[in-house]
């Protein structure tokens, strides 16, 4: 078991040593992991920065986790040595409740141990994540990649990918349907590409003229200019499903017209007060507004597999983490196309 | 047909002579019904007083009709004369569009044509309701109310009973599931007696102690006071379904952590800007906000025929149309159990 890490920790807090934070030794079930590849998600920032107020620091960040086994518990027998495999937004549940027994995880009902900052009795009392060499997992939280896949643009996947897959499968699309993907970031352009590979016709839906060319590559049949009135107005009643992936407050009342009779918007960018709900859009075509929460093991590993067969990954840019605060910065200016990515070799 | 009919005039509007408000002819796939009671609704004192700016005087509310048929077209042969009937919020739809072949004219995506204020080329330019001595719909918006049933008590269920009982049946209510019933007035009363025949264990969730006797003797099995955190604290994730019913903006996302994993809440009360949702309600257990609308002809026609075979009526207090403003500003008050109906005996 290695010892090193790294963290990135509050601006105004005092530097640690990356020795100060230990994993945990291998146990029966476990599984240690050499890790390659990082994505950075929003939510690292928003931790890093305690914008939510329940930040534990010394945090090491990192949900989007791509690696190889480099030593196996005793009881594991799905797995080898060398294999690559991969690890996203939770490390430990329960595995007892109606969510859990269900495949559902992430809907724990005594709630998850997210992959960071989650209280644990591993050393140093939380859960270390992904900007790290090493990560010690139990076995049940460990993915596998298929071969193939770019193990680089395969790390998003865990929470960017999962996020979007999840809802579009749980929702039923396919062939025959038309998909809104609203807003194209790190989960929207995973969206286009999901509902793409699924067989919708698949509209991009932003407020920007300068995404669209970008939003026809990823996937994309068409795109819906949300600020244009006149289009959107054209749209009326034609989506079987809406994707919502603003990650911030935004008046979502204006996207469930487009919406057919029965048809929902899920919406799951931004978390927390959105803006005023107008029932009438609900009430007048039985609409429904509804949010998503990443995805069970179960089914990450299937939309893992299903990127192995249409070879599906992220964009990325590559960073060393020495570039990771200037990689904030960017994020929060949404210049990135369309997932930073740590090169866990650049940690030394 | 008879030209009798009268109507409630916006205060300061100049009265019209009844005789001036005609009903077509009997045309060959018309019904004409002599209504015995009307029940009043909400939006009768909307449209009214013009709440919603779409009012065209004179009206002639009321869609909460029960009737014996005094006249067929010549096309009409699945009713007799003398049979009782029904009529409830819409008496025209295009009839080809995709809801109205899936028997959802009521999502008609042309616009249903409502039973009172909808522009027709009949007489007077507009459609006039069941604040009448008689009235003429087409055969296939008229339904038939089974025979052992109370004609007055019948009269609500044409609104405010299928406005409950669509959303019940569409997502699903049976044994083995628990259901809240938000609100305890004209809807939120046939909410309890829906939910309690279908066989869920049915929960009224009410701001006021003082109504809870009375949802127990609805049908009721437990009584859930909202304003109350430490009791709605305690029933976190125990409901598979909520019927909002409660009438005016509120905030809704209180009730949303009361919901299971995958749960939806259902609006059929306040329409239009209700309050700010808080989507991390809906994110963190993949939670439904919902909107429905009354229900399709052929839903209705179930309804009632659940209704004959459960013995369910309205919880009525009769009146004289001559009482018909007291009302009004009795229903403001919330001061009816729990529906108004007039019998229309008492129009000369």
């Amino acid at each position: 078991m290695s010892h090193t890490s790294t963290y990135a920790a509050k601006s105004n807090s005092s530097p640690l040593e990356p020795h100060s934070i230990t994993r945990r030794s291998v146990r029966p079930k476990d599984v240690q992991i050499s890790i390659e590849y990082c994505g950075v998600c929003h939510t690292d920032i928003h931790l890093v920065r305690n914008d939510w107020g329940m930040s534990n620091y010394p945090i090491v960040p990192g949900h989007e986790i791509v690696g190889k086994v480099t030593a196996l518990g005793s009881e594991v027998d799905h797995l080898s040595l060398g294999q690559r495999v991969a690890v996203g937004c939770f490390v430990d549940s329960c595995r007892t409740c109606a969510s859990c027994t269900a495949d559902m995880e992430q809907y724990c009902l005594s709630g998850f141990t997210a992959t960071y900052n989650s209280a644990t009795e591993d050393p140093g009392g939380f859960t270390f994540g992904g900007y790290s060499k090493n990560i010690v997992v139990d076995q049940h939280f460990v993915l596998t990649i298929p071969k193939g896949l770019d193990p680089a643009g395969a790390a998003p996947l865990l929470c960017a990918g999962i996020t979007t897959y999840s809802p579009l499968q749980h929702w039923g699309v396919k062939p025959g349907m038309k998909v809104g993907i609203i807003g194209l970031g790190g989960l929207g352009h995973m969206g286009v590409k999901f509902s793409h590979a699924m067989g919708a016709k698949t509209v991009m839906i932003t407020t920007s003229q300068n995404k669209a060319a970008d939003a026809l590559r990823l996937g994309a049949d068409e795109v819906l200019i949300s600020t244009d009135p006149v289009a959107m107005q054209s749209k009326t009643g034609e989506f079987d499903f809406l994707l919502n992936t603003i990650p911030v407050p935004h008046d979502f009342n204006q996207y469930m017209p487009l919406l057919k009779v029965d048809g929902t918007m899920c919406i799951v960018g931004a978390v927390g007060p959105t803006a005023e709900l107008n029932s009438g859009n609900l009430i007048f075509g039985r609409r429904s507004v509804a949010g998503s929460l990443v995805g069970g093991i179960k089914e990450t590993q299937e939309m893992l597999d299903f990127c192995g067969k249409h070879n599906i990954v992220s964009e990325i840019e590559m960073i060393k983490i020495s570039e990771i605060n200037e990689a904030y910065e960017r994020m929060i200016k949404s210049e990135v196309k369309y997932r930073f990515v740590i090169d866990m070799a650049s940690l030394n």
